[in-house]
């Protein structure tokens, strides 16, 4: 049904736009002042977010969408889809997160709420992550709609009824993004995709692209961890944290990439994940009073933690090796009833022989690089499967 | 004449450096306060608008600069004549605006007329898409002196004599850039260029390029709109409004290419360009009271246009088709005018044979991989045109 | 010795770790009001600095680290090594730049180090792109301790001793970044890298790869320029002479470049690298009450003499072209002796074949395109040197 995926998608769409209609306001900026002599301060100033926000923004469009595009057949997918998921992702948290924290009531949305749609959406990446290339359009999508109303539940019933903290979201976020990805994953599991699959590799310049993804997600975590942090000294902490977590950390991952492969040399796989480790780490403390040196070696472990993660385990998603905790129970649930219904055969998932591979889902320059390097591949244009 | 380019641009910087000398001065920023108690307030701070300057310079030089290498052999000049134009244009632009506003008086800058001298750049390079590899440096510095001067009259016309309110500029800026440049492209018309040139496609690679460039756009468009609006609520409902109008735009973009395509697959020439008409439908209201479902379906609306103007039109200036209105007139008319000055005989405009080729005006790797593939074509650089 | 470089990454971060928690503290942000009605005034607020330090970091490693993917064979080590270099920099710059300040007290630290602990490493990164290639990680990692802590001598010398100005920190930065790195380069020449090595040049899309590079510095040279400048008007003339003396330099490196090559054409290298030096030779005095039009000299000029000297001179770094003066005794004297170091025969530096090479260091895709472009390279995977 090569209809299914424009037409679920125009519906959701137009979903997303009756439910705006139905309940979201723009916040109330300014009280008008009451008196002559009272003026507007800058706390109220809504663009005080602004910066912040648009580095998560960064982060979700350029590092993770440039982060997916490391296998060699898989790019125009891991960069496109990443923008469409996201996109579709940050509408619809809005909603689920505004209609839970309001009680199904009119809310109202701003920079903060901005950036936790953002926020909600970083956990689908993550867990596109772990179904990269194996996942029709519409499987993604319906992933991404039942992802993001769990996520919000988890959110709420970890913020607000235990109260826990975690500033940088690494639980509510990085570990229930990997968990649920790897719980969907393992209900879509296929035999046929089990032993490393042709496509599933990187060539030298798709790797660069990811390493796009990973310094831009690098450069702005300081910006991740920090957004939501009370303002003050709580979020210059969680700056000053993050910052030297992951320095730490990007030194461990090249000492562990190097002591861990064959005859020392680095692997591309370590550096473009594990060097984050260190973001994900400080996160859920970033902006407590920790000294700068505890950071340290929460960075440095992260990124021993996360290479070595990598290398014994038969793990794609190396990120969370270094968030255990709280949320696994709700994403494992989640994970594995989104899964079952991903199976349903109706999905149109792409068969083993064209996983990983952009030609089923779009059209590829006839000149593609690989396909003149590897010419017996050329047949992909003429067995083409239902999209 | 192969010192025609050289010269004439050595010439223009010495024109724009006496042009500086004699009209422009710094903004005096801080009135130094009279009494003790006075206070500079945060509104006399000129970094204020530093953030959303350099959002816009980002788009100009990394967003323009990347989307226009999506050409396979046409990567150097894409990303290369987008800085040298851009920057030409900035320095004329900020002489241009100033002057005109000004009525030939000394002016001053600063933020803003930094960001309104980006912006003027941003018409050239909307028109560059419309000329791009069919033109020589000279030509295209023309374009860039001529349209500029056009361009500061029109936003005077459209800002002073009419008052319309157009904050997003995309009457000014992205129609005006649009029409001009097809006007430009018209009366170069070649009928060797007619058909599809061999030249005239992408690579896989030079495709995640250009998403580059896609993406800078994207995040960075709320910037754009929202950069030279009213502080206060109209600036923050530009924020918001151009976010949810990009991110409705995405899934429209996504679905309609799906839905025309062969197969139902999706084309990255929607993919890179559509996904931005969100941004430009929504600039000419962004940052007025309208409420956000009001903004995703403006976002929604030019998502489906702007797909199907690529599919349905043989348009190479994609976001125009969203942003009907002002502007036209003058864009059609300079631009013509423009086009009639580089059809003279004297600018070296390359032949058909050389279109898309940056093996004309730049040193090109010899194991350029292309070459390598369509081997082919390495007699190019034996026959070389006059520079 | 296979564990020569882990061993020495992870007993430097286990060193880093314990400095910090001998020395470092945060800085005491707020001042807890005394009074009542007392309020924290902006300029207490640590986040004033941060978008600041955000550019600043994006240079480093977005800026230097794509720029240095401009060759064929060695990107990962361009971009990979780049980032393992500063992220160890910035950890031993915050260090070695407080306790040399402090007196060998304990210190604070806070956004105004986390910029200058960056600016230490961008010493070490343009002194990386004179051995890149040519040396091994370990020689790498011990050329950045070394350099960091000459570069903090000097730091202190000109600033503390001499009351220097150099706002931009050019000579502090870059002409000493680049006479370390040539000092350095120069005690480790080797006659048989003396000829152009095969894998010295680049391909078509890494020169694309180091445009990223490229745009990231000069987009961002105006927050260098101005991230440590006094508030206010000097921070603002920072910005706009930065910003014109950028714009200016474009327009002359074009015309230079293609007036001094073969038939008129531009060179890569040139646009790459000589369109920045406007950004480091108006460093000095950029903060000053300098008119715009002199700053557009200062980059004018700066790009003629950068095509030159990139041309005329055999030199591969050529930023240094535009900022000669002081800081040149210390770099020459400090590079000398390193490198002595640095030639110690068991550092285990790449044998001449191998240069230029990821493979030596890095795990590469069997299908790298120029292996297959050029198959009589396949050999290198079956003679690897001890790593």
């Amino acid at each position: 049904m090569r209809f299914k995926f424009p037409l679920m998608a125009i519906s959701l769409e137009v979903a997303m736009i009756v439910l705006f209609g139905l309940y979201v306001q723009y916040e109330l900026v300014y009280n008008v002042p009451q008196q002559l002599n009272t003026t507007w301060t800058t706390m109220d100033d809504p663009l005080q977010l602004y910066p912040l926000f648009r580095d998560v923004h960064i982060m979700i469009f350029a590092g993770f969408g440039f982060l997916m595009t490391f296998l060699k057949k898989y790019g125009f997918g891991g960069v496109g889809f990443n923008l469409f998921l996201a996109a579709l992702g940050l509408q619809w948290g809005t909603i689920a997160q505004g209609l839970i924290h309001s009680h199904g009531e009119t809310f109202h949305i701003g920079m903060k709420s901005m950036i936790n749609a953002d926020f909600s959406t970083a956990a689908v990446l993550i867990s596109f992550g772990a179904v990269l290339g194996k996942t029709s359009p519409v499987q993604m999508l319906i992933m991404t709609i039942l992802e993001i109303a769990v996520f919000a539940g988890n959110e709420y019933l970890v913020g607000e009824i235990f109260q826990a903290t975690d500033i940088g979201a690494s639980m509510t976020i990085h570990a229930f993004g990997a968990y649920f990805g790897l719980a969907v994953a393992g209900v879509l599991y296929r035999s046929g995709l089990r032993w490393e699959h042709e496509n599933e590799e990187s060539v030298y310049h798709s790797d660069l692209f990811a390493m796009i993804g990973t310094l831009f997600l690098w450069m702005f975590w300081p910006s991740f961890n920090s957004a939501i942090a009370e303002a003050g000294e709580p979020q210059f902490r969680a700056i000053v944290n993050t910052y030297f977590s992951l320095a730490a950390c990007v030194i461990t991952a090249f000492a562990l990439s190097s002591l861990v492969e064959h005859r020392g040399k680095l692997d591309m796989v370590h550096i473009q994940n594990a060097t984050l480790a260190g973001g994900v780490a400080v996160g859920t403390c970033a902006d407590m009073n920790i000294p700068p040196y505890a950071s340290m070696i929460i960075g440095s472990t992260a990124g021993i933690v996360s290479v070595l993660g990598y290398k014994f385990l038969s793990s794609s998603v190396g990120m969370q090796a270094a968030a255990l905790g709280s949320s696994i129970g709700t994403a494992v649930v989640g994970g594995l009833v989104t899964g079952l219904i991903l199976r349903l055969p109706v999905w149109n998932q792409p068969p083993d022989e064209h996983c990983y591979d952009d030609s089923v889902y779009w059209k590829v320059p006839k000149s593609r690089e690989h396909d003149n390097l590897f010419p017996q591949h050329e047949h992909h244009n003429h067995l083409e499967p239902e999209v």
